[in-house]
């Protein structure tokens, strides 16, 4: 399995949350060759800013694992995480971050570039157009 | 009520997560003089690096306005907020952040001086004495 086979699954998750009519972000965690969490954004239905999907899948992937730190495991997130998933990326110590389209105005790159823990690998760009279309329908429809 | 007796409250939490042994952060929401939700550092509890107390504390206050925004709230917490909490701050788009003890290693203000909502006004070193005291305290004992 590689990175656009994982990403395909956390696109999936961003549909579901569109479905939703949340702005269509999906993770997932994969720990050894296994998805261990899959989560999308649910600050709406959860009327709760810190429900990312990073944020959830974070939380679920500690959970499965029955650990705190994520050194071991890969995040697929279909868009770049804000500062607030970078912290909480940062806090697991994650392995890997994988990412599909930039988020030029709320990504970490912007605000806190050195937001990251410096073992975490970043892989960026990973079927960006088809991760960044579902974010363009979704704020076409909205206006 | 003052900002000094609302930083009271956020001490007694973190004192709460100091006796389970926690990082001793604790952090309190305030609406209208009212606090509508109480919360402490529970990582190690809950065996999540999401966990922190401002975290909970602005789902907590979310949950209690039934709305995201937390733009006619203060938010006390007793130690500077991480990156990742300060993205929180930032979504919840918290009228008032008030902290008691800068934290020069993880704080935001190194990592991420713009991360905060440009409408949030911050309230620095309230009872920063006291707040960094319990702070020594558990780092010494964990030596």
């Amino acid at each position: 399995m590689d990175d656009q086979f994982y990403m395909k699954q956390a696109l999936a998750e961003a549909r579901k949350a569109a479905e939703r009519d949340e702005v269509p972000v999906g993770a997932v965690v994969v720990c050894k060759d296994r998805i261990i969490a899959r989560a999308h954004n649910l600050t709406e239905t959860l009327t709760d800013v810190t429900a990312h999907a990073e944020m959830q899948a974070i939380t679920a992937a500690a959970s499965a694992l029955g650990g705190k730190y994520l050194n071991e495991c890969t995040l697929y997130v279909t868009v770049e995480p804000c500062v607030m998933c970078a912290g909480a990326i940062a806090w697991a110590q994650t392995g890997r971050l994988v990412f599909g389209t930039a988020d030029e105005k709320r990504g970490y790159q912007r605000y806190a570039p050195q937001a990251l823990h410096p073992k975490t690998v970043v892989v960026k760009g990973v079927m960006a157009d088809e991760c960044a279309a579902l974010m363009k329908e979704f704020f076409q429809r909205k206006r």
